[in-house]
Protein backbone atom coordinates (compact mmCIF):
# COMPACT_ATOMS: atom_id res chain seq x y z
CA UNK A 1 0.00 0.00 0.00
CA UNK A 2 1.24 3.31 -1.01
CA UNK A 3 0.84 6.17 1.54
CA UNK A 4 1.11 9.70 0.85
CA UNK A 5 1.86 12.17 3.59
CA UNK A 6 1.23 15.48 2.46
CA UNK A 7 2.10 18.05 4.95
CA UNK A 8 -0.49 17.62 7.61
CA UNK A 9 -3.26 15.06 5.55
CA UNK A 10 -2.33 11.09 5.68
CA UNK A 11 -3.62 10.02 2.68
CA UNK A 12 -4.04 6.14 1.38
CA UNK A 13 -3.37 5.70 -2.39
CA UNK A 14 -4.49 3.01 -4.58
CA UNK A 15 -7.54 1.46 -6.40
CA UNK A 16 -10.68 2.78 -4.76
CA UNK A 17 -9.23 5.19 -2.46
CA UNK A 18 -9.06 9.71 -2.65
CA UNK A 19 -5.60 10.77 -2.48
CA UNK A 20 -5.22 13.78 -0.45
CA UNK A 21 -5.25 16.69 -2.54
CA UNK A 22 -4.66 19.75 0.00
CA UNK A 23 -1.73 19.74 2.16
CA UNK A 24 -1.25 21.97 4.68
CA UNK A 25 0.68 24.63 4.13
CA UNK A 26 4.08 25.23 5.79
CA UNK A 27 4.61 29.29 6.30
CA UNK A 28 6.67 31.87 6.69
CA UNK A 29 5.75 35.15 8.00
CA UNK A 30 8.29 37.79 7.80
CA UNK A 31 6.86 41.22 9.94
CA UNK A 32 8.46 44.37 11.25
CA UNK A 33 5.65 45.45 13.05
CA UNK A 34 2.69 44.74 15.58
CA UNK A 35 1.72 41.83 13.20
CA UNK A 36 -2.20 42.02 12.79
CA UNK A 37 -2.00 40.35 9.56
CA UNK A 38 -0.17 37.46 11.10
CA UNK A 39 -2.86 37.22 13.79
CA UNK A 40 -5.47 37.30 10.89
CA UNK A 41 -3.21 33.79 9.75
CA UNK A 42 -3.21 32.49 12.97
CA UNK A 43 -6.69 33.10 13.64
CA UNK A 44 -7.84 31.36 10.53
CA UNK A 45 -5.42 28.41 11.14
CA UNK A 46 -7.07 27.93 13.99
CA UNK A 47 -10.88 28.28 12.90
CA UNK A 48 -10.04 25.59 10.23
CA UNK A 49 -10.48 28.29 7.45
CA UNK A 50 -7.14 27.87 6.59
CA UNK A 51 -5.19 24.41 5.92
CA UNK A 52 -1.81 25.81 7.28
CA UNK A 53 0.76 25.93 9.92
CA UNK A 54 2.98 28.96 10.89
CA UNK A 55 6.63 27.48 10.53
CA UNK A 56 8.11 30.58 12.02
CA UNK A 57 8.03 34.30 12.10
CA UNK A 58 10.95 36.16 11.10
CA UNK A 59 11.58 39.79 12.09
CA UNK A 60 13.99 42.59 10.97
CA UNK A 61 13.22 44.27 13.97
CA UNK A 62 13.58 42.89 17.60
CA UNK A 63 10.96 44.93 19.27
CA UNK A 64 8.28 44.03 16.98
CA UNK A 65 4.72 42.90 18.27
CA UNK A 66 4.59 40.41 15.70
CA UNK A 67 7.05 38.06 17.50
CA UNK A 68 4.95 37.96 20.82
CA UNK A 69 1.88 35.94 18.55
CA UNK A 70 3.95 32.63 18.19
CA UNK A 71 5.64 30.66 20.67
CA UNK A 72 9.61 31.60 21.55
CA UNK A 73 11.04 28.97 18.96
CA UNK A 74 9.01 30.45 16.02
CA UNK A 75 9.47 33.50 16.91
CA UNK A 76 13.09 34.49 14.93
CA UNK A 77 14.71 38.39 14.62
CA UNK A 78 17.04 38.30 12.44
CA UNK A 79 19.46 41.64 12.89
CA UNK A 80 22.72 41.59 10.30
CA UNK A 81 24.34 43.76 8.13
CA UNK A 82 22.06 44.38 5.00
CA UNK A 83 25.01 42.03 2.46
CA UNK A 84 23.82 38.93 5.05
CA UNK A 85 20.94 39.86 6.20
CA UNK A 86 18.86 37.90 3.58
CA UNK A 87 21.08 34.82 3.95
CA UNK A 88 20.26 34.79 7.15
CA UNK A 89 16.44 35.08 6.36
CA UNK A 90 16.66 32.34 3.80
CA UNK A 91 18.84 29.59 5.75
CA UNK A 92 15.57 30.58 8.43
CA UNK A 93 13.09 29.49 5.89
CA UNK A 94 14.47 26.70 4.22
CA UNK A 95 15.75 25.22 7.92
CA UNK A 96 11.78 25.00 8.96
CA UNK A 97 11.28 24.25 5.17
CA UNK A 98 8.55 26.70 4.50
CA UNK A 99 6.47 26.33 1.93
CA UNK A 100 5.27 29.27 0.86
CA UNK A 101 6.77 32.82 2.35
CA UNK A 102 4.23 36.03 3.57
CA UNK A 103 5.17 39.13 3.50
CA UNK A 104 2.93 40.75 6.52
CA UNK A 105 3.60 44.38 7.18
CA UNK A 106 7.64 43.41 5.70
CA UNK A 107 9.12 46.71 5.38
CA UNK A 108 12.27 45.57 3.79
CA UNK A 109 12.80 45.78 -0.35
CA UNK A 110 13.81 42.07 -0.87
CA UNK A 111 16.43 41.31 -3.35
CA UNK A 112 15.91 39.46 -6.94
CA UNK A 113 18.58 37.08 -5.43
CA UNK A 114 16.16 36.23 -2.80
CA UNK A 115 12.89 36.45 -4.92
CA UNK A 116 14.69 34.05 -7.56
CA UNK A 117 15.44 31.64 -4.38
CA UNK A 118 11.76 31.58 -3.42
CA UNK A 119 10.42 31.85 -7.06
CA UNK A 120 6.66 32.09 -7.12
CA UNK A 121 6.44 31.17 -3.23
CA UNK A 122 6.30 34.56 -1.96
CA UNK A 123 3.34 36.50 -1.01
CA UNK A 124 2.62 40.35 -0.07
CA UNK A 125 -0.54 42.01 0.85
CA UNK A 126 -0.12 45.42 -0.38
CA UNK A 127 -2.84 48.27 0.85
CA UNK A 128 -4.11 49.46 -2.41
CA UNK A 129 -5.79 48.26 -5.44
CA UNK A 130 -2.70 47.40 -7.71
CA UNK A 131 -1.25 48.98 -10.16
CA UNK A 132 -2.41 51.65 -8.09
CA UNK A 133 0.02 53.55 -5.90
CA UNK A 134 1.99 50.92 -5.69
CA UNK A 135 5.23 51.49 -2.92
CA UNK A 136 5.36 53.17 0.79
CA UNK A 137 2.09 54.67 2.04
CA UNK A 138 -0.51 53.44 -0.51
CA UNK A 139 -3.38 55.15 1.67
CA UNK A 140 -1.64 58.48 1.88
CA UNK A 141 -1.30 58.13 -2.10
CA UNK A 142 -4.48 56.98 -2.67
CA UNK A 143 -5.85 60.16 -0.63
CA UNK A 144 -4.12 62.37 -2.30
CA UNK A 145 -4.88 61.48 -5.87
CA UNK A 146 -8.50 61.70 -4.66
CA UNK A 147 -9.91 58.06 -5.45
CA UNK A 148 -13.09 57.21 -4.75
CA UNK A 149 -12.34 53.66 -4.06
CA UNK A 150 -8.84 51.90 -2.98
CA UNK A 151 -8.58 48.18 -1.17
CA UNK A 152 -6.17 45.70 -0.94
CA UNK A 153 -3.92 43.71 -2.99
CA UNK A 154 -2.32 39.82 -2.28
CA UNK A 155 0.31 38.62 -5.31
CA UNK A 156 2.97 37.09 -5.81
CA UNK A 157 6.40 39.08 -5.28
CA UNK A 158 8.64 39.33 -8.47
CA UNK A 159 11.47 41.64 -8.95
CA UNK A 160 9.60 44.66 -9.56
CA UNK A 161 7.64 47.18 -6.85
CA UNK A 162 4.48 45.39 -5.85
CA UNK A 163 4.47 44.43 -9.48
CA UNK A 164 3.98 40.63 -9.66
CA UNK A 165 1.12 38.43 -10.55
CA UNK A 166 -2.50 39.44 -8.42
CA UNK A 167 -3.98 36.81 -6.55
CA UNK A 168 -6.59 38.72 -4.78
CA UNK A 169 -7.91 42.10 -4.39
CA UNK A 170 -10.84 43.60 -2.32
CA UNK A 171 -12.66 46.89 -3.17
CA UNK A 172 -13.05 49.40 -0.30
CA UNK A 173 -14.61 53.17 -0.17
CA UNK A 174 -12.59 56.33 0.11
CA UNK A 175 -15.03 58.66 2.01
CA UNK A 176 -15.30 62.16 2.67
CA UNK A 177 -13.35 63.14 5.97
CA UNK A 178 -11.26 60.19 5.38
CA UNK A 179 -7.50 60.56 7.27
CA UNK A 180 -4.61 58.51 6.30
CA UNK A 181 -5.22 56.97 9.51
CA UNK A 182 -9.26 56.25 9.28
CA UNK A 183 -8.55 54.83 5.89
CA UNK A 184 -5.63 53.15 6.36
CA UNK A 185 -7.85 51.19 9.57
CA UNK A 186 -10.89 50.20 6.81
CA UNK A 187 -8.28 48.38 4.34
CA UNK A 188 -6.76 46.65 7.33
CA UNK A 189 -10.09 45.17 8.22
CA UNK A 190 -10.28 43.87 4.58
CA UNK A 191 -6.80 42.90 4.76
CA UNK A 192 -7.30 40.81 7.65
CA UNK A 193 -10.16 38.58 5.58
CA UNK A 194 -8.23 38.92 1.85
CA UNK A 195 -4.34 37.63 3.66
CA UNK A 196 -6.18 34.22 4.92
CA UNK A 197 -8.43 33.32 2.21
CA UNK A 198 -5.99 34.28 -0.96
CA UNK A 199 -3.70 32.16 0.68
CA UNK A 200 -5.38 29.12 1.20
CA UNK A 201 -6.81 29.44 -2.63
CA UNK A 202 -3.50 29.94 -3.53
CA UNK A 203 -1.88 26.71 -1.99
CA UNK A 204 -5.03 24.66 -3.21
CA UNK A 205 -4.45 25.97 -6.93
CA UNK A 206 -0.52 25.31 -7.10
CA UNK A 207 -1.19 21.89 -5.52
CA UNK A 208 -3.71 21.06 -8.32
CA UNK A 209 -1.31 22.47 -10.70
CA UNK A 210 1.54 20.06 -9.45
CA UNK A 211 -0.93 17.26 -9.50
CA UNK A 212 -2.13 17.81 -13.19
CA UNK A 213 0.70 17.95 -14.38
CA UNK A 214 2.24 15.45 -12.77
CA UNK B 1 -39.56 91.10 -5.03
CA UNK B 2 -36.28 89.12 -6.37
CA UNK B 3 -37.05 86.82 -8.93
CA UNK B 4 -33.98 84.02 -9.38
CA UNK B 5 -34.55 82.39 -12.58
CA UNK B 6 -31.45 79.98 -12.83
CA UNK B 7 -31.66 77.03 -15.41
CA UNK B 8 -35.19 75.37 -15.26
CA UNK B 9 -35.88 76.11 -11.42
CA UNK B 10 -37.51 79.74 -10.75
CA UNK B 11 -37.60 80.61 -7.42
CA UNK B 12 -38.64 84.17 -5.48
CA UNK B 13 -36.40 85.25 -3.39
CA UNK B 14 -36.45 86.98 0.02
CA UNK B 15 -37.27 86.97 4.06
CA UNK B 16 -38.88 83.71 5.24
CA UNK B 17 -38.79 81.89 1.62
CA UNK B 18 -36.13 79.38 0.07
CA UNK B 19 -34.27 80.13 -2.85
CA UNK B 20 -33.86 77.66 -5.37
CA UNK B 21 -29.83 76.42 -5.47
CA UNK B 22 -29.67 73.45 -7.69
CA UNK B 23 -30.59 74.88 -11.61
CA UNK B 24 -31.11 72.82 -14.20
CA UNK B 25 -27.51 71.97 -16.23
CA UNK B 26 -27.69 72.94 -19.77
CA UNK B 27 -25.19 69.58 -20.95
CA UNK B 28 -23.53 69.25 -24.32
CA UNK B 29 -22.66 66.05 -25.16
CA UNK B 30 -19.63 64.81 -27.05
CA UNK B 31 -19.72 60.91 -28.50
CA UNK B 32 -18.16 58.81 -31.28
CA UNK B 33 -20.36 55.69 -30.94
CA UNK B 34 -23.56 54.01 -30.42
CA UNK B 35 -24.43 56.18 -27.25
CA UNK B 36 -25.40 54.32 -24.59
CA UNK B 37 -24.09 56.39 -21.76
CA UNK B 38 -25.67 59.68 -23.36
CA UNK B 39 -29.27 57.23 -23.40
CA UNK B 40 -28.49 56.67 -19.72
CA UNK B 41 -28.09 60.60 -19.56
CA UNK B 42 -31.54 60.97 -21.46
CA UNK B 43 -33.37 58.06 -18.94
CA UNK B 44 -32.23 59.85 -16.28
CA UNK B 45 -33.38 63.15 -17.13
CA UNK B 46 -37.16 61.84 -18.02
CA UNK B 47 -37.38 59.76 -14.76
CA UNK B 48 -36.61 62.83 -12.96
CA UNK B 49 -33.10 62.08 -11.36
CA UNK B 50 -31.38 64.27 -13.43
CA UNK B 51 -32.12 67.86 -13.56
CA UNK B 52 -30.27 68.52 -16.83
CA UNK B 53 -31.21 69.27 -20.25
CA UNK B 54 -29.44 67.80 -23.33
CA UNK B 55 -28.73 70.74 -25.27
CA UNK B 56 -26.53 69.02 -28.32
CA UNK B 57 -25.23 65.93 -29.02
CA UNK B 58 -21.99 66.42 -30.58
CA UNK B 59 -20.75 63.56 -33.02
CA UNK B 60 -17.12 63.44 -34.87
CA UNK B 61 -18.71 60.65 -36.91
CA UNK B 62 -21.70 60.97 -39.09
CA UNK B 63 -23.00 57.60 -38.89
CA UNK B 64 -22.72 57.02 -35.19
CA UNK B 65 -25.92 56.12 -33.56
CA UNK B 66 -26.06 58.25 -30.65
CA UNK B 67 -27.27 61.11 -32.82
CA UNK B 68 -30.30 58.87 -33.07
CA UNK B 69 -31.01 59.18 -29.61
CA UNK B 70 -32.19 63.15 -29.69
CA UNK B 71 -34.06 65.64 -32.01
CA UNK B 72 -32.28 66.58 -35.17
CA UNK B 73 -32.03 70.03 -34.57
CA UNK B 74 -29.60 68.66 -31.13
CA UNK B 75 -28.04 66.37 -33.34
CA UNK B 76 -24.73 67.68 -34.86
CA UNK B 77 -21.84 66.23 -36.92
CA UNK B 78 -18.62 68.10 -36.84
CA UNK B 79 -16.44 66.85 -39.13
CA UNK B 80 -13.65 68.91 -40.47
CA UNK B 81 -9.87 68.59 -40.51
CA UNK B 82 -7.96 68.44 -36.99
CA UNK B 83 -7.47 71.75 -37.32
CA UNK B 84 -10.62 73.54 -37.46
CA UNK B 85 -12.46 71.10 -35.86
CA UNK B 86 -12.72 71.71 -32.49
CA UNK B 87 -13.23 75.34 -32.42
CA UNK B 88 -16.07 74.24 -34.47
CA UNK B 89 -17.24 71.98 -31.63
CA UNK B 90 -16.59 74.46 -29.18
CA UNK B 91 -18.38 77.35 -31.20
CA UNK B 92 -21.49 74.65 -31.24
CA UNK B 93 -21.19 73.99 -27.27
CA UNK B 94 -21.47 77.98 -26.84
CA UNK B 95 -23.59 78.94 -29.08
CA UNK B 96 -26.36 76.16 -27.31
CA UNK B 97 -24.65 78.22 -23.96
CA UNK B 98 -23.56 74.24 -22.55
CA UNK B 99 -22.81 74.55 -18.55
CA UNK B 100 -21.11 71.23 -18.64
CA UNK B 101 -19.66 69.34 -21.26
CA UNK B 102 -19.62 65.37 -20.84
CA UNK B 103 -17.39 62.62 -22.99
CA UNK B 104 -19.72 59.93 -23.44
CA UNK B 105 -17.59 57.42 -25.52
CA UNK B 106 -15.52 60.10 -27.42
CA UNK B 107 -12.47 58.84 -29.12
CA UNK B 108 -10.61 61.90 -29.67
CA UNK B 109 -7.99 63.51 -27.76
CA UNK B 110 -8.51 67.06 -26.82
CA UNK B 111 -6.22 70.00 -26.82
CA UNK B 112 -5.17 71.71 -24.08
CA UNK B 113 -6.55 74.89 -25.95
CA UNK B 114 -9.95 73.57 -25.47
CA UNK B 115 -9.55 71.98 -22.56
CA UNK B 116 -8.71 75.50 -20.93
CA UNK B 117 -11.29 76.87 -22.74
CA UNK B 118 -13.90 75.37 -20.62
CA UNK B 119 -12.11 74.61 -17.69
CA UNK B 120 -13.02 72.46 -15.12
CA UNK B 121 -16.81 71.77 -17.10
CA UNK B 122 -15.65 68.73 -18.64
CA UNK B 123 -16.20 65.26 -17.65
CA UNK B 124 -15.38 62.04 -19.06
CA UNK B 125 -16.24 58.18 -17.83
CA UNK B 126 -13.61 55.81 -18.46
CA UNK B 127 -13.75 52.20 -18.01
CA UNK B 128 -11.52 51.25 -15.19
CA UNK B 129 -10.70 52.37 -11.84
CA UNK B 130 -8.34 55.52 -12.59
CA UNK B 131 -5.37 56.09 -12.14
CA UNK B 132 -5.19 52.21 -13.05
CA UNK B 133 -5.28 51.42 -16.92
CA UNK B 134 -5.34 54.83 -18.42
CA UNK B 135 -6.03 55.21 -22.28
CA UNK B 136 -7.13 53.27 -24.95
CA UNK B 137 -8.90 49.78 -24.51
CA UNK B 138 -8.78 50.08 -20.29
CA UNK B 139 -11.00 46.07 -20.22
CA UNK B 140 -8.66 44.67 -21.98
CA UNK B 141 -5.49 46.27 -20.21
CA UNK B 142 -7.10 45.27 -16.94
CA UNK B 143 -6.96 42.11 -17.92
CA UNK B 144 -3.56 41.77 -19.31
CA UNK B 145 -2.73 42.88 -16.20
CA UNK B 146 -4.64 40.27 -14.23
CA UNK B 147 -6.39 42.42 -11.65
CA UNK B 148 -9.84 40.74 -9.53
CA UNK B 149 -11.56 44.20 -9.76
CA UNK B 150 -12.22 47.01 -12.18
CA UNK B 151 -14.40 49.79 -12.74
CA UNK B 152 -15.27 52.90 -13.73
CA UNK B 153 -14.41 56.57 -12.99
CA UNK B 154 -16.37 59.50 -13.81
CA UNK B 155 -13.79 62.52 -13.85
CA UNK B 156 -13.02 65.94 -14.80
CA UNK B 157 -10.67 66.53 -17.83
CA UNK B 158 -7.44 68.06 -17.76
CA UNK B 159 -4.73 68.08 -19.78
CA UNK B 160 -3.09 65.08 -18.56
CA UNK B 161 -4.43 61.67 -20.15
CA UNK B 162 -7.28 60.41 -18.16
CA UNK B 163 -5.94 62.00 -15.05
CA UNK B 164 -8.31 65.22 -13.78
CA UNK B 165 -9.92 65.41 -10.73
CA UNK B 166 -11.98 62.28 -9.65
CA UNK B 167 -15.59 62.94 -9.33
CA UNK B 168 -17.23 59.14 -8.24
CA UNK B 169 -15.88 55.56 -8.82
CA UNK B 170 -17.77 52.36 -8.82
CA UNK B 171 -16.00 48.73 -8.66
CA UNK B 172 -16.41 45.74 -11.12
CA UNK B 173 -15.68 42.54 -10.23
CA UNK B 174 -13.16 41.12 -12.85
CA UNK B 175 -14.42 37.17 -13.16
CA UNK B 176 -12.30 34.05 -14.21
CA UNK B 177 -12.91 33.56 -18.08
CA UNK B 178 -13.88 37.27 -18.59
CA UNK B 179 -13.54 38.31 -21.96
CA UNK B 180 -12.65 41.91 -22.93
CA UNK B 181 -16.39 41.36 -24.57
CA UNK B 182 -17.85 40.38 -20.98
CA UNK B 183 -15.84 42.62 -19.01
CA UNK B 184 -16.82 45.61 -20.83
CA UNK B 185 -20.39 44.82 -20.80
CA UNK B 186 -20.51 44.58 -16.57
CA UNK B 187 -18.88 47.36 -16.39
CA UNK B 188 -20.66 49.84 -18.76
CA UNK B 189 -23.98 48.54 -17.01
CA UNK B 190 -22.24 50.67 -13.82
CA UNK B 191 -21.37 53.53 -16.41
CA UNK B 192 -24.95 53.93 -17.02
CA UNK B 193 -25.79 54.04 -12.96
CA UNK B 194 -22.69 56.25 -12.90
CA UNK B 195 -22.63 59.01 -15.20
CA UNK B 196 -25.83 60.60 -14.53
CA UNK B 197 -25.56 60.12 -10.71
CA UNK B 198 -21.96 61.76 -10.84
CA UNK B 199 -22.99 64.88 -13.45
CA UNK B 200 -26.18 65.32 -11.04
CA UNK B 201 -23.92 65.48 -7.96
CA UNK B 202 -20.96 67.08 -9.41
CA UNK B 203 -23.89 70.14 -10.75
CA UNK B 204 -24.73 70.56 -7.30
CA UNK B 205 -21.44 70.50 -5.23
CA UNK B 206 -20.31 73.55 -7.90
CA UNK B 207 -23.09 75.30 -7.88
CA UNK B 208 -23.44 75.42 -3.70
CA UNK B 209 -19.68 76.06 -4.08
CA UNK B 210 -20.52 79.53 -6.31
CA UNK B 211 -23.31 80.57 -3.63
CA UNK B 212 -20.82 80.07 -0.95
CA UNK B 213 -18.47 82.10 -2.54
CA UNK B 214 -20.68 84.55 -4.18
Amino acid sequence: MRVLRIGGALAHGGAGREEALFPKTRLGVLVSGRGSNLQAILDAIKSGTLDASVEVVVSDKPEALALSRVSKERAVTVERAPSDFEEAVALELEKRQVGLVVLAGFMRILSPAFVRRFAGRIVNIHPSLLPSFPGLRAQRQALEHGVKISGCTVHLVDESLDGGPILAQVAVPVLPGDTEETLSERILKEEHRLLPKAIGEFARTKIQKIMVSA
